[in-house]
């Protein structure tokens, strides 16, 4: 699938600039109408949440609304280029949500860079919202943007570029296991990269179990010895310094999030037979696919592109992450939602796909190496995945209503 | 029109929460949609704003796109209820952008009463908009407010409160001197009510050139020997105290911008004959339409209402101000745009009415004194008072953008 600037251009320009507007949900043609969407009857429902702030989320769009707030300091791959100019992608973004997950969510630009201050701007046009992702803000302070953000607020925050791959990964990794039979615990797993979906995964499957991470940066493995490393690195720092040979040695799982040419040929061939390479640089991968499978034939291979096999695509978790945690009114979206959306990611691959979504991909889909995870255009992951989060979110008491799950499976469908 | 808090409550409740949602804009179906629309394509987008942030225009929302910000510390008449509590006058003034402008515009609640604070959090997220509209803050904060504002960004910032009540007001002013044959420069004001609408009122009058005009507060005739005076009011001080007699004394017009009851029944008798009676608050006017004429029959009455002849509504006015700044690129809403914005709207109201504007209405509306503004259904206005604005806008230097203003009123009939 080949895409020229020019095709990218014209349709972010025709016939109305950028990719999404505001509509109106309610009749508004009369002049009573306007005296009930406006003054003065709109005064009824001020007086209302004055009251009890919970009415809000009856009366208003906040329990359906989400801001994706950046500051343009880590924008795709193309680094600290200013909010103005993430802006596209803050948009694109927000279609995602609405499109996967019935999710009305606007792109905010906080030109803003010092951690202290952005976090005082968020926090205070928080009311406005249900929920707020964080974008394309680079290491390591997004790391304490979110870990304040999240307590200092009483919606729930996500940084999705560290979670959403770490969710999604973390089901490949899941599902590769079992195609393999290989327990989690038992796993060696290099990471390449240390931004901030890197160490997002490394703590994840530390979490589910993982004993042998190794982070690899551009100055090699980090370990103790290193002094340039930022405090969120030496989480997962070895004590003793080691060559880059030797991580690779017998390892199961290879995870890139660094670029093109980051995982060498040698790196795969060190690797235990039947590795786990997911490399996820974007368009490019660290290495190729065809050039992993040349060196081991039976790899478990994942990249960020839609045309390979098992895309790591972050859509497969935020809209259902959000989507979850919205209808649940949750205060916040805490590790036990984010590992229930990677199981049940993981489970949704396992199954059997829908011909409709075959036909969507031109392609038999069935649970093997090509299909450990499940596809964007699946629409049961509105409904399996909401779902596990909303019961996850029930069941680690974050949840502010209480919801049936089946009777809400059958709901969520019909929001997009 | 009786309004019901039933009715109101479950207008904003069912079928869904709230009044907006949004929509996407673009084909949005297929694996290739989203490559272009997101990741990897959107990054072309990215590096055209990066090079160019005009080029936001084009590819992004931005030049559609209005901030409706509120720190919730002056809603309706309903006082300091907080931001949260102000949302669903945020997301009726965000519909009515679009309902009578084509714009979209998003509710922004901002947790912040500290000016300095509430300034430097609107200006961190100014790049996401096209425009913004300060609205429900109170005085004489808000005057500051905007004025820094408008300082520091690069974008049009109008604080509807004060200048969206001066406009329409001005407008009916002119056409209550056509049909009187008075002259703007000779009227005697009197302006009951000393917050952000009447003081800009004041100013507007006064660059009009209206000579007398006496600011009259909770504690009376605002002079030059009170203490208890901010800046702004200062601005209207008359030298010496004057009892409020002396004040309505062959007076030709008063504004009301207070309470029911705080224009009385003597106020009335001693103004000129035909005098001008604005009478804004709302629901209720600070005296009844039926008690002005029963003491000068032949006044020029108007209210807040919709019930009643010439409805002084901000609606008329902030849709096209932003409507012409934006379609013009401006850096600025000035005092030039806002007062052709005023001449269009009397201009307008002695203009044939249309048949279908008479129908909504369900009365012959012609100008007369029950006719001195046009009625807020009326799609001329997007017409007529926009391309004034964006004249004015390119008269005045604050456009970046020259548009050819014959060829703008076919095309922005359409924006509807």
């Amino acid at each position: 699938m080949k895409i020229t600037k020019e095709e990218v251009l014209s349709y972010h320009k025709e016939d109305k600039p950028g990719k999404k507007e505001i509509a109106i949900t309610k009749s508004f043609e009369t002049q009573k109408d306007l005296s009930i969407a406006y003054t003065p009857g709109v005064a009824y429902v001020c007086e209302e949440i004055a009251k009890n702030p919970e009415a809000a989320y009856d009366y208003t769009t906040k329990g359906n609304f989400v801001a994706v707030v950046t500051n343009g300091t880590a924008v795709l791959g193309l680094g600290d280029i200013g909010p103005l100019a993430a802006k596209p992608v803050m948009e694109g973004k927000a279609i995602l949500f609405k499109k996967f997950a019935g999710i009305n969510a606007v792109g905010i630009l906080v030109d803003e860079k010092d951690p202290e201050k952005f976090i005082e701007i968020v926090r205070a046009i928080s009311p406005t919202f249900g929920g707020i992702n964080l974008e394309d803000i680079k290491a390591p302070e997004c790391f304490y943007i979110e870990e304040k953000l999240k307590k200092i607020t009483d919606i729930p925050v996500m940084h999705d570029d560290q979670h959403g791959t770490a969710i999604v990964t973390t089901a490949a990794m899941i599902n590769a296991c079992k195609l393999t039979n290989r327990d989690i615990a038992s796993l060696k797993v290099v990471i390449v990269g240390s931004g901030a979906a890197a160490i997002a995964s490394a703590r994840m499957y530390r979490h589910l179990g993982v004993k042998e991470i190794i982070l690899i940066d551009s100055k090699g493995v980090v370990h103790a010895g290193r002094t340039d490393r930022n405090p969120y690195k030496k989480e997962f720092a070895l004590p003793h310094s080691m060559r880059r040979e030797e991580a690779f040695n017998d390892a199961d799982m290879v995870l890139g999030l660094s670029i093109p040419g980051a995982v060498q040929e040698e790196d795969i061939a060190r690797m235990k037979d039947e590795p786990f390479v997911f490399v996820c640089s974007n368009p490019t991968p660290e290495i190729m696919p065809d050039v992993v499978r040349s060196i081991k034939p039976q790899a478990i291979i994942a990249t960020g592109r839609s045309d390979f096999p098992n895309q790591v695509n972050n859509v497969l978790g935020f809209p259902f992450l959000f989507r979850g945690a919205l209808d649940t009114r949750s205060s916040a979206i805490n590790y036990e939602m984010m590992l229930a959306a990677a199981n049940a990611l993981a489970a949704l691959a396992r199954k059997d796909v829908p011909e409709e979504v075959k036909k969507i991909y031109n392609k038999d889909l069935f649970f093997s190496k090509e299909y450990i995870i499940p596809t964007p255009f699946d629409k049961r992951l509105l409904v399996e995945v909401s779902a596990a989060v909303a019961k996850a979110a029930m069941e680690s008491g974050v949840a502010r209503k209480v919801i049936n799950i089946e009777e809400y499976k059958q709901r969520v469908a019909t929001f997009i």
